[in-house]
């Protein structure tokens, strides 16, 4: 039985994911609860392989369907191994993306149907659902430039821009329509601000408790 | 447009596949058509990798449900890269195992339901189904007694005996649903007698051009 809470984090790139996760994680071990921060895709040695193959690029073309698939793959090896085990023992997790990221770049930017990404939603997750999802929004045009700063880009790094505009309205969509389950922070915001806005919504789950 | 006949060889471990396989491409080749062969899972350089996650021992267990999705992402890069594209050049494909093998396998080695294998071959797929398949028939006892000759047993052929009973049963309720599409040939008979009989099937698809 799940016992920890599950939080995710979520934004398209150059929102300050890797950062946000840190300050998150420190926030709620403060509280006195274990932490156990993971990512997606990947997580697991398996899953992480399939990461692999999702992110880098290839002289093959991975296509749309192979990549869905993969998707939900790892996410079934990384809940079976990492996630359920952790929540089970009362850890509380907190993830760099999961299935809203699925929505938002298979669907929005691939435009796979919500329905099948759901049949594949249910049939991996079998009802499992992030307690608390906190999305980062950003202008895509800032965040890809701050993106542009980084390493080379990764296979979904290196698409054009109004890719990024339909995650992103994706992401907007689905934080309209779950209210309770998402916390939307501005990540324009100096950083300080950012964190404060992420507290807020950290306090609230951790007076649920 | 598919212009080129879709063949795929199915059986447990131990049937003679790789034997019947080569006999089959030239006897196709020998009528005058272009074969390409294949196999799955693999089949391109992406869906190979994939095979390796399904097939080699590691020490992360792989579940189930992530097994079921990487065999379909291994296929949708199989279909897109290799398979339609050689039938749409009116190129014949012998592939050794296909969506039969998904069937067998994880429904009735790992108890899928049918409803969610048949769903994600639709996914794939989208229709796309073998002209011909060769069911290379054998009782459990024999075929693993003549694989266990062979190298180190992958991650199936680790499995148990009631596994592959399942397996082959599931074959054979396939074959029986369908007398259309399938030939199933006994492969307990001497070879000469099995490529006789396999001959039988590809003689009439081949007087079907």
């Amino acid at each position: 039985m799940k016992v920890g809470k599950f939080l995710t984090l979520e934004g398209v790139e150059g929102v300050g994911k890797t950062t946000n996760l840190e300050f998150i994680a420190n926030y709620i071990k403060l509280a006195g609860q274990e932490v156990v921060t993971t990512r997606e895709p990947g997580g697991t040695k398996i899953a992480e392989k399939i990461r692999g193959l999702l992110l880098d690029h290839d002289d093959e073309s991975l296509c749309d369907e192979s990549e869905l698939l993969l998707m939900f793959a790892a996410r079934a090896q990384h809940i079976k191994n990492v996630i359920m085990p952790a929540l089970e023992s009362g850890k509380w997790v907190v993830c760099d993306r999961f299935t809203d990221a699925t929505y938002a770049y298979q669907g929005g930017g691939r435009h796979f149907k919500v329905a099948d990404i759901s049949w594949l939603e249910q049939f991996v997750q079998k009802g499992l659902l992030p307690d608390l999802t906190i999305l980062l929004d950003l202008s895509v045009d800032i965040g890809l430039q701050r993106a542009a700063n980084r390493s080379d880009p990764d296979r979904f790094e290196s698409e054009k821009k109004v890719f990024f505009e339909n995650v992103r309205q994706v992401y907007l969509d689905r934080a309209k329509a779950e209210p309770k389950r998402f916390g939307v922070v501005d990540a324009s915001d100096p950083l300080q601000q950012v964190q404060k806005n992420i507290a807020v919504y950290l306090d609230k789950i951790l007076l649920d408790e």
